[in-house]
C-alpha cells in the first residue's frame, strides 16, 4: 500500500478502536463478559451461541447481537429461546464494526445480562481486523468445510482466543483429520483453546461450556 | 454513504470494469470461456472445478486461476491433474478484482485451453461487485451450510447465472430442505439453473457437465 493508503487505513481502524475501547468500558460497568464469534457461512454460529445458551442454563444470562448482511433469520431464532437479541443488517457490508455494535448495545438490557455473544457476518477474513469491543475472540471452523482452512485463512486463526470445532458428528463422513488440523493451528497461534463439538450430539458441549464459565469469570486472563 | 464515497467507489469499479472488459477480449480472442467461481470457504470449490475437469475429460483443455488470501495448496491440487494453474494470493484481500486476472492471464497458455476456472476468494460478499471478465459467474453452495443462506447473502445469488449444491451426499446427516432451498434462491434470481451434485459419489455431475458444455459453446446465449 502507499503510504498515504496506509494512512487513510490507520485513520479509519483507529476510529473503530476508540469506539471499541468505549463498547468494552460500558460493557465492563454492566459486567457483561462479550464474546465476538466469527466464522465462515453455515459453520454454525447461531447453534453453538443457542446450544451454549441452553447448556449454561441459569448459570449465565446470555444476551445475543446477530449481524448479518439481511434478514432477521437469526435473531428469530435466539429470541425463540426467550433471550434478548438485537439484529444488525449490513447492507452488504461484509463485517461488523464498533460503531454498529454501540448502537445495538444501546437496545440491550445490559443490567439484567452476564453474557453477550456478538455473531458477527459470515467471513473468515473481513471481520478480524475489527475490534468490536469484546473480551473473548471466538473462531468456529466446522468439520465439512475441510482441515487446510488455516493455511488459506492463516489471519483469523492467529487472531483468536479460542476455536470451537462444529459439527464433529459428521467427522465419519467427509475427509476431515483432527490432529493434523490442530497441528496447524497451533503452529499459528500456540495459545489458542481449541473444543471440538457436535450440537446435534452434545459431545464435547462440557468441556466447552467449563472453558467459557472459566473466561467469562476471569476476564482476559 | 456520502457522495463523495459514492464518488470513490463508482471510480474504482469502473477502472475494475475496464479491466474486465479487456480480460473479456483477450480471452474471447484465444476462444476461451472463463467462469468465476465464488462460495463461502471450504463448499468445494477446488473440489467442484477438478472433478468437473476429470468428467469432462478430453472434450474441454481446462485451465486454473486460484484465489487464496495465503498458500499454494489448491493450485497444487490442480497441477498435480496436469491443469495448468496459477495462484493469486491476496495478502489480506477478500475477493479478486480485474487486474489481479489479468496479471495471471498472462501466465497461462490461452492457446491450449477452452475453458477458465478462476477460483475467487473463499467469501458469500465482496466477491460479488467485481467483474474479472468471466463469462458465466458460478456460485457454490454446500448442503452443510444449511438452506437459509439465501435469505442472509441475497446478492450473491441474484448475481450469479448458475448454482451448484455440492455434498449432496451429506444430505440424510444435515438439516437441509432442498426445496425449500430451491425456492429461495429462484425467488431472488428466476433465471438461475441449479445443479445438485456430490463429487464424492458422482451423482448429478453429468447434468451440470452437459450444462456447462452447453454454456461454453454458446458463450452468454
Amino acid at each position: 500500500m502507499t503510504p498515504e493508503r496506509i494512512s487513510v487505513v490507520e485513520k479509519i481502524l483507529g476510529a473503530n478502536d476508540d469506539v471499541a475501547a468505549r463498547n468494552r468500558a460500558l460493557l465492563d460497568a454492566h459486567g457483561v463478559h462479550c464474546v465476538n464469534v466469527m466464522a465462515s457461512p453455515g459453520a454454525g454460529k447461531t447453534t453453538l451461541i443457542t446450544h451454549t445458551a441452553l447448556a449454561l442454563g441459569g448459570r449465565r444470562r446470555v444476551g445475543v447481537i446477530e449481524g448479518d448482511v439481511a434478514s432477521n433469520v437469526d435473531t428469530d431464532k435466539v429470541r425463540a429461546l426467550g433471550l434478548p437479541a438485537v439484529q444488525i443488517n449490513t447492507g452488504g457490508g461484509c463485517h461488523l464494526d464498533a460503531p454498529q455494535v454501540r448502537a445495538a448495545l444501546d437496545q440491550l438490557p445490559l443490567d439484567e445480562m452476564d453474557l453477550l455473544f456478538i455473531e458477527n457476518v459470515g467471513n473468515l477474513i473481513c471481520p478480524v481486523g475489527f475490534d468490536l469491543g469484546e473480551h473473548t475472540r471466538l473462531a468456529i471452523a466446522s468439520v465439512p468445510e475441510g482441515d487446510d482452512k488455516p493455511h488459506k485463512y492463516p489471519s483469523i486463526y492467529s487472531a483468536v482466543d479460542v476455536l470451537v470445532v462444529t459439527k464433529a458428528d459428521l467427522l465419519p463422513y467427509v475427509p476431515f483429520d483432527m490432529d493434523t488440523f490442530c497441528r496447524l493451528v497451533h503452529s499459528l497461534n500456540p495459545d489458542i483453546a481449541i473444543f471440538q463439538v457436535s450440537c446435534t450430539t452434545g459431545a464435547g458441549m462440557d468441556a466447552w461450556i467449563a472453558w467459557l464459565l472459566e473466561r467469562a469469570t476471569n476476564g482476559k486472563s
